[in-house]
């Protein structure tokens, strides 16, 4: 009779899982997890499908939700993170992309997870890491403005130059907010946009393309964005019609609280 | 005065204990924890029962509830998982069966307990672990239909071939879902096997039969249901007295939801 | 700049403080945390005074109360478990006595709590172990009967053979229970003392006193009982007087529950 | 394909960055959390400004809440706890100033934080610790008493000279109490000392100089108390103009309960 405590997945660390080891020129790792309006995490899955970027490693966690989905064909897939690369063709940095299904479901977790995915940016030497994210507003804009915050002045400053409004004051709640905070301690310069989104909206392809329009202008990326505007244009009208039913129901004149 | 951290149970892992070490050839691996109806922990104790599988090893969690039992002797017992092993004595692989009293409360236990239970699987070069469940539908049936999910397209069409439905698309959640979902990153053969069962049932012997014929067609194991039979025509009885009485109160048309 | 991780009481461990180290002859373990009725708590603290047994140990743990005392003298003291030894001068086994202010708020405190208690036992050689507790009646008994498990069947006789009551089925919850039910994987011989006690006594001394009186005479200890029965008779006056108030409207014919 | 475990700021651990490590003679340690009153927490900061103390040390935790801050500048800001140096320029110890942005939101990350306190207070060396906090009473009084704990009776007394009341029983709840607390079992010297403060009140000042003209007396430190004054004046218009409104609805005759 032995006791043996047996290692792995303990309940309380997350773990990551490599599937190959990309070569990195200079990479610029850009992050959005799933948050109001899901703007950061539309954003980032845009920009995979459209770079091709390819999966290299996975983060378990158990802290995200204790459940398991199926495909079409029946396969299975956990609750995870995904970290993908894209070799930059065109000239610029190489890129990581970090999203995920969902937000571990516990603070702690969350502040676990962020530092993970930091921990793996130091190991690949990433010199600035963009998390996005979306500003709730009370109404809908054709043009949302994107928000920046940065670990130095410098960095909000570039931001601004490119047409972003300074976050001046506030808070940022979530695990996109947590990535952009410690990363600050690690000294890795990072920066976060926040795209106005109305609270209403559960998918807003319009606000995910105007912070990706930001990121790209940062990255010197030249994307498409038809499908996002696709998604964007059938959101609009489903909103156009909702405001029309409920004009004088909206609540006006609230501050503006930002939330990733 | 000396400080001194013990070790042992801490607050965050689970612990097996080996009863004893099985010699084991090519075996499979067949969970069920309590779920649903029950389906998937009366599918195992059956199984354990008419194959006469011997106790080897104990699992306990700090994540099973605080509390202990007493046998008809007054004899105490720890909330706890339990594998047993059985070598096949009609020609096919041997066998290990897990299952537990309960789930373990708090999701990142669940998440250890499967990792703990595949960890094991892999000691033991567990070449296929079925897990098994219950899937809510709305009204009874006297032959439930089984639905599979796997780790990849082949397991899923081998238990198609014998009269399974395929899951597509949709959410497990619980212990038996993450057994099944982590097994695709430790790269372990595994399928889930759910059989209809009516929500206000909570011992559903005849789903635990449709789960368990399956199972054992993909076992090659010839078995004696007779006592899930009983226990099943005992529960069939109660559930038409309900049905007289309730007939028009029940749920209709409710859209199948994937609970194991 | 270096980043430290400093150890310590961490938010997952327990931590054991030595005030002195005890020679004990073939000691056995009497422990009882507050629970229904305080009954396992005020054996253990009348067992302590009455032995005027010695703090060899304590243990503090961050799942206990977020909180501190103040003694009358304005002095600091923590949440805690206490150990005490007492040399046995009436020529049978050694006692090391355990209790603490409350039991850890969370069920994986109360399984840690439970495990460093016996790794303690161990460590000094425990032979038996002795936990206490209430179990919840609907009315007031002059002469509470005392309900034993145990971790073997012989225990739970020699207990029976001294007047107690065996408890056949039935759950006890509770860091008492989980002492006892964690001393079995562990090969420590262990029985738990429920005495009956009323659901709205918060500080049962009747109770605690049948409950001692049996440990007792499993201890061959010969112990003054009049502080006991002074505040038993304290409890028992304002309790005929509760009864005569509200007499119609105590509930009766409850199932018995076993809760520590 | 590997798995690999990332270590750093885990979900379970707080983590101690140093900016710089200052040379301390016979450092004094003084720290405030908010809390009541954020009466603690006003007279920390109070002293750091006044003392121009440097920040040395920062505390992360996986326990404080999941969000970041942003400056007026849109620089990034992760909560934490701060450790302030002051090299004493009046002759008397040197200091270790300790705050935070908030309480860790669960009690064992308050445990934790409370114990990496104190192990940074042991590698310098530190010879007294003073906790600050509040006791809500249920009238605004112009001069608060200080009422004072202590690990030992000696520094009660020394208190007590000074014209501090005895906290005589009661229990003090949170991060502030537990840093008290834990450090008696360190053997470090430490008083609690709480100033009476109005439940009613978010920040109050007045309070908060009570309390630390009690610390400075103990310190032999001279202070300019002009901006808590100021602060405090305000507070006092503000409070004397609510009680006109709400006179006969305050609650009178409560007991007074110690809350940090």
């Amino acid at each position: 009779m032995a006791y043996q405590t047996i290692p792995g997945l303990d309940a309380m660390h997350a773990l990551v899982k490599y599937v190959t080891e990309p070569k990195l020129a200079n990479p610029i790792m850009v992050c959005g997890l799933p948050g109001i309006g899901s703007v950061a995490w539309l954003a980032v899955n845009h920009l995979q499908r459209e770079l091709k970027a390819e999966l290299f490693a996975e983060v378990y966690s158990p802290a995200f939700s204790p459940k398991v989905w199926l495909t079409d064909d029946g396969i299975v897939k956990l609750m995870k993170g995904e970290f993908y690369f894209w070799n930059n063709t065109q000239g610029g940095s190489d890129l990581v992309l970090f999203s995920a299904n969902e937000q571990p479901y516990s603070p702690e977790g969350q502040y676990e997870l962020a530092d993970v995915v930091l921990e793996l940016a130091q190991r690949f030497q990433v010199k600035q890491v963009i998390t996005m994210g979306g500003m709730a507003t009370d109404s809908f804009t054709e043009h949302p403005k994107v928000y920046v915050g940065g670990t130095d002045a410098d960095l909000v400053k570039e931001v601004e130059s490119l047409g972003g409004v300074k976050l001046a004051g506030g808070a940022i709640t979530g695990t996109n907010g947590l990535i952009f905070g410690l990363a600050k301690p690690k000294s890795i310069a990072a920066i976060c946009l926040l795209a106005e989104t109305p609270g209403y909206l559960s998918l807003d392809a319009n606000a995910a393309k105007s912070a990706l329009e930001m990121s790209s202008k940062l990255l010197r990326l030249h994307l498409d964005y038809s499908a996002l505007e696709k998604q964007a244009r059938e959101n609009s009208d489903a909103v156009h019609k909702a405001r029309d039913l409920s004009r004088n129901n909206l609540p006006r004149d609230r501050d503006l609280s930002y939330v990733s």
